[in-house]
């Protein structure tokens, strides 16, 4: 009560404020409008607004010579694991751009670490300079092909819906068990909604009686839409439209002329995936705002999209505005058409200058993360594929795709084995489950890499995050998975047995404990390599990342087998 | 979890709806658009919404033929007791005209009945074709003039918060506890937002700094706004406007241009305070979306305005829209523009039609109310005044105002008591202590009412309730108690000992028995013999209900004596 009174005798102006910021142009989306202000903190939330030279005093004042004031912004969703980043590196990159808020699905680390990987990031979210919130992960396997650390079943999702950085259940990706009436999808959204949570959705070309079921079931939102049609008709079944700009999919430009025609209020901006390289260029929610400004949105509604209506989406009333009674994150902007970020307030304290962060980040306790590979009983034998002459069933990769094709080939056999054939392109793959060793390893085939000499492996896999390895040689593709095991886990390209390029990801096996820069240079070596190898994607790692989601089309690998995701059932490399 | 999952099969087409609306034109508050669909419900929630002939099947089935389908109305502010019925017959009339749900703040019963007024409320809510939900009354008494029942203390409200149906804290007057910040005032409002509800306003006139204090106490809407001014600046300050057009107050034209102006997503239509004949002839909310879209807000908007943006507000995620997983609170127009209502849909079933209530009614329990009039101590000596020559202090009434003047006329004297002075119009104001007998009477005189003969008496006397009584003559304002305390409360106009008209108001002095239409003719009548006594005011008894109220300007009388609201003092009625 005392901090309520405090406030009040601030916003009166009977006692000073912690900080007072003059001469703010003030970005208003409550109202929409900009206008000249004056405003007043204390205790980390705003007190008072007021016009210029109104008299509110503080113990530090600053005068923002008409500079835009905006409130900071939020992402409403993404994995922190596709940046490869601790979250606070994370944070070093993003809060001096404005985003002081992001709601994380922690979805990597829930298949690595069960929900000892959610609680991870609940906790390394504690102490930044950078508010994060949870969505419980909601498909724990993927699908039923992939092995992960553990299955996460409702019973183990619902204790965390008490904690108050828990906000819901993250991106319901099994949309046929929602169809299907699936008992554990149903129980972990009622959970949920009787925790007033709210439940995210993922509902890539669902449409019409489905999209209505889906909706029906308690799902309330969606990030996956691509075009104007599936979006408007995910806004008129009062579901919430995410407008996702990640590193791969990019959806802004396609669906901002539904925002222009509707300005309905159930809509808001997400990254889902972004990459460092990306992040370090493009930005973050902030590009967003950029963009969306830049392709004709009024800059206010823009930020409205990054702020206030996901605030309101996710609950968080005292949040995504400035207002009396609203947490003070500010962003101060030198331009707001070009979202031109002069200074960040986070909680009224100065926490980013001049693209630099100021506050200081308290290095997270897990650094020293425990070893997650686990693969000790791998041998060459276990490498090995028997085979006949004829066809073989080949993965086909699709460059800047993470759909395959589904291809089949005559058989590159040697004395009785199916081995690569880089002379056609043909490459041995291997999936190694590594988070029980047991041993259990799927083969087959891939063709589209190019790589003439050597093994490329990651232990980034989505969505179990096994072991994925493509090589020429068997023997390569052993010390590639050993030199992974070595470095608790990450990329490795290996040359006649001869590590020749390493990106470690020890906490999980899928971030790096270096800050971006330095990350970053890793992965452009680790490229370099591969190219100078013969390979002719941009990124071959990335690719290998998804060449085991068995829940996109066409044909993927896991550990345990081969599985054509249109039939939905494991293969036979060769037909009998 | 069977309800979720009948909703998904519904959803899907698998099973039959309970009701399935075909060929309607669907006014969608999330799109902004009408479009012609198929709505099927189930469980009292809507499952899917599909074009025509989309192929859902129900046990229930009709052609809408093209007729507008909009969600139930809500009146986010009312005082049941302003329309003297008992909340079944008000239902009555408001069901079928679109009016599902309400927010009461149940002021009035909680003056004259302590914390069981609330309870009343919420208990008479139950089982009525009709949603209710209650706001906790904040401030009883309305002042330390004022003497209620009993006073409300933070401690008595805070166990209802836990009431699902409560959502929070009523319309907070006491705006000067509130600026100095008062020990109880803050309690009651930190209590609220720890149980996560709404802090109603009640802020007329307030403005700058005094107005940021408000909202950073966590007060959160204000209904009380009267220009565009005022509004907005409410609106910048992220309070939400709450626009009231009740049967005095009246302020949809003046500020529905802000609405046109800025389209804020936090704005929303109540009715405050509607009497009978107004309910009548008029309507409820129904009324303020007719006129604000013959003033030229878009339908769509208009409704949005009555529905969806309410909700919002009141935190209620399943109402105020037509999508699935909302409750199926439907009416149904023959034409928008107009809100011409044919037929009303609650929960999925239908309870009105042509402008009948088809639901039953369950006649509440509670219809044998206890008397709660207690004056049994009153004599013709506790009327008296004893005066000197001189001039003394005069209330001043102002035709269809309830603020009054401060006059100071010569006393009207008879052997050394001060005495009604029809020939003046200057009439004895009693206000007798109704609620515990305590004998104690406030005296004064009042100018403006035109009375030549008899009494006009009160129980509805704001807030505190107690009995406001006007005479030419002693032993008339004496009779006129006399005939509240048989009735239980009411008004009543008595001459020469004679009682020519009554209203029974037997609920705590406040509310009717009767329904509408009786209760109308009653009030008719009254007004009737008022007039024939030379009485010049319309409704001279709905004049007298606010002489009491010690909180609105220039001079009041409660039953502790003569109020001068200006200074916040009480006055002697002749100075010595």
């Amino acid at each position: 009560m005392e901090k309520l009174r405090r406030r009040v005798q601030v916003a009166r102006g009977e006692q000073p404020a912690d900080l007072v910021l003059r001469n703010a142009q003030l970005v208003n989306v409550c109202s929409g409008e900009c206008y000249l202000s004056d405003v007043a903190v204390v205790d980390g939330y705003i007190a008072g607004i007021d016009v210029p030279n109104s008299g509110y005093r503080g113990r530090e004042e600053r005068d923002l010579e008409g500079r835009w004031l905006a409130p900071g912004l939020i992402d409403g969703h993404m994995h922190i694991e596709s940046t490869m980043l601790l979250l606070s590196e994370f944070a070093r990159l993003v809060v001096p751009r404005g985003v002081l808020t992001v709601m994380l699905d922690p979805h990597e680390f829930a298949n690595v670490l069960g929900m000892e990987g959610i609680r991870y990031v609940l906790d390394e979210g504690r102490n930044l300079p950078l508010s994060s919130y949870v969505l419980l992960s909601s498909c724990v396997p993927a699908s039923a092909f992939e092995s992960p650390y553990r299955v996460l079943r409702a019973e183990d999702l619902v204790p965390l819906l008490a904690d108050k950085r828990v906000l819901g259940l993250a991106e319901m990706m099994n949309m046929p068990g929602v169809l299907a009436q699936d008992e554990q999808v149903l129980a972990k959204i009622q959970a949920t909604l009787a925790h007033g949570g709210v439940v995210d959705g993922h509902a890539p070309g669902l449409r019409g009686k489905d999209l209505n079921a889906y909706a029906a079931a308690g799902v309330m939102s969606d990030h996956e839409c691509t075009t104007v049609e599936e979006a408007r008709e995910r806004v008129r079944l009062g579901m919430w439209l995410m407008i996702r700009e990640g590193s791969a999919a990019r959806n802004l430009e396609a669906l901002l002329p539904l925002v222009q025609e509707l300005h309905p209020p159930r809509v808001f901006f997400v990254t889902d995936d972004r990459d460092p390289q990306d992040l370090i260029s493009r930005g973050h929610i902030d590009s967003m705002v950029r963009r969306a400004i830049e392709l004709g949105l009024d800059p206010v509604e823009a930020i409205r999209l990054a702020s206030y209506n996901t605030a309101q989406y996710f609950r968080l009333y005292d949040r995504g505005a400035l207002a009396p009674g609203f947490v003070a994150d500010m962003v101060v902007l030198d331009d707001i058409r070009t979202f031109q970020v002069e200074s960040v307030y986070r909680e009224g304290g100065l926490v980013a200058r001049d693209g630099a962060l100021l506050a200081p980040i308290v290095s997270a306790k897990r650094r020293e993360s425990a070893n997650t590979i686990h693969i000790s009983s791998l041998s060459l034998d276990d490498l090995r594929i028997a085979g006949e002459p004829g066809s073989v069933e080949v993965i086909g990769i699709q460059p800047h795709q993470i759909t395959t094709l589904h291809l089949r080939e005559e058989a590159p056999l040697a004395n009785g084995f199916i081995v690569a054939d880089p002379g056609r392109d043909l490459l041995k793959l291997a999936v190694v489950e590594r988070h029980h060793a047991s041993g259990r390893v799927g083969l087959g085939l891939v063709k589209g890499l190019g790589l003439k000499r050597g093994a490329l492996a990651s232990s980034v896999a989505h969505d179990a995050h096994n072991l994925v390895i493509v090589g020429t040689n068997d023997s390569d593709i052993l010390s590639a998975a050993h030199a992974l095991e070595e470095m608790g886990g990450g990329f490795a390209c290996v040359v006649d047995g001869v590590v020749r390029a390493r990106v470690p990801l020890p906490l999980g096996g899928l971030v790096s404990l270096e800050p971006a820069p330095a990350l970053l240079a890793q992965l452009q070596a680790l490229d370099a390599v591969a190219m100078e190898l013969g390979c002719t994607l941009e990124h071959p790692c990335m690719t290998l990342s998804f060449l085991s989601l068995s829940v996109i089309p066409a044909l993927k690998l896991t550990d345990q087998g081969l599985v054509d995701v249109e039939t939905f059932t494991l293969l036979p490399l060769q037909r009998r």
